[in-house]
């Protein structure tokens, strides 16, 4: 099983510095990064409007607490979103090559 | 249980409309708008090739109905896309603050 | 039921391609295309960063094997990101227009 792990940040550079060491530790077998984004949610009872970045991770189900873990500790939000969704229907070459990439081979 | 909601709208006016509305009404906790999609689709057997923009909201699962209903009143579509998908990794930390603004803290 | 396949191009034009055929051929209700999306992966041990474009298809259940190989035959990497995720709260009406199309009504 893959998962679809997705987590906003505020720049690219942020959310690149993160992807590129998760993918180097081989938490994650790819990750996109899409550009501008806009977010709208309630701060102090105030309404937000943020530019942001989103970090979207395609991680095998064995891995997907420790890359939870990582993208937690090196998150420059105190609370950031970090959700995960299910894939259930991959292509069986995608995900023997994700599982090979995440044991530390290909 | 969180849900990610999708929706297309014509443009970025009316999905940030329909966004900052949602978000004041407690609906949704966060919603991110993703500008120049490209969607294709048949309409009266004709292919479509549309410019959209795509209003992506993290609803906590019991308000999810009422989410869609509101989205559904408020599109310009007379049959709008509104799909769910349900998110089972959520940060507890989010999810916890995710529920707390939609029942009107925070 | 529908589900919401994704899968990453190398550029707008083979994502195109590949979409307007599945639209035509019924293989999916709509077909978005998000374009500057950066992916990091690793491939023979190196480091990877390529700007690549990414495809959604929404698909009634009964058409998910037989569009993830046609993008798996038509697509321009040897082993393509194809993976899909179940949508579980999808608007009614969206859903039964969704299937009409996919049965070439519409």
């Amino acid at each position: 099983m893959l998962y679809v792990i997705f987590s906003t940040f505020p720049d690219e550079e942020s959310a690149e510095k993160v992807a590129k060491e998760a993918i180097a530790k081989r938490l994650a077998a790819c990750i996109w990064i899409v550009p501008g984004i806009k977010s709208y949610y309630i701060w102090k009872n105030e309404m937000q409007e943020d530019k942001e970045v989103l970090l979207v991770a395609k991680v095998p189900e064995e891995k997907v607490d420790e890359l939870t873990e990582f993208v937690r500790k090196n998150h420059p939000y105190e609370v950031p979103e970090i959700i995960g969704v299910k894939a259930d229907r991959v292509l069986p070459e995608y995900l023997k090559w994700a599982k090979e990439v995440c044991q530390g081979e290909g």
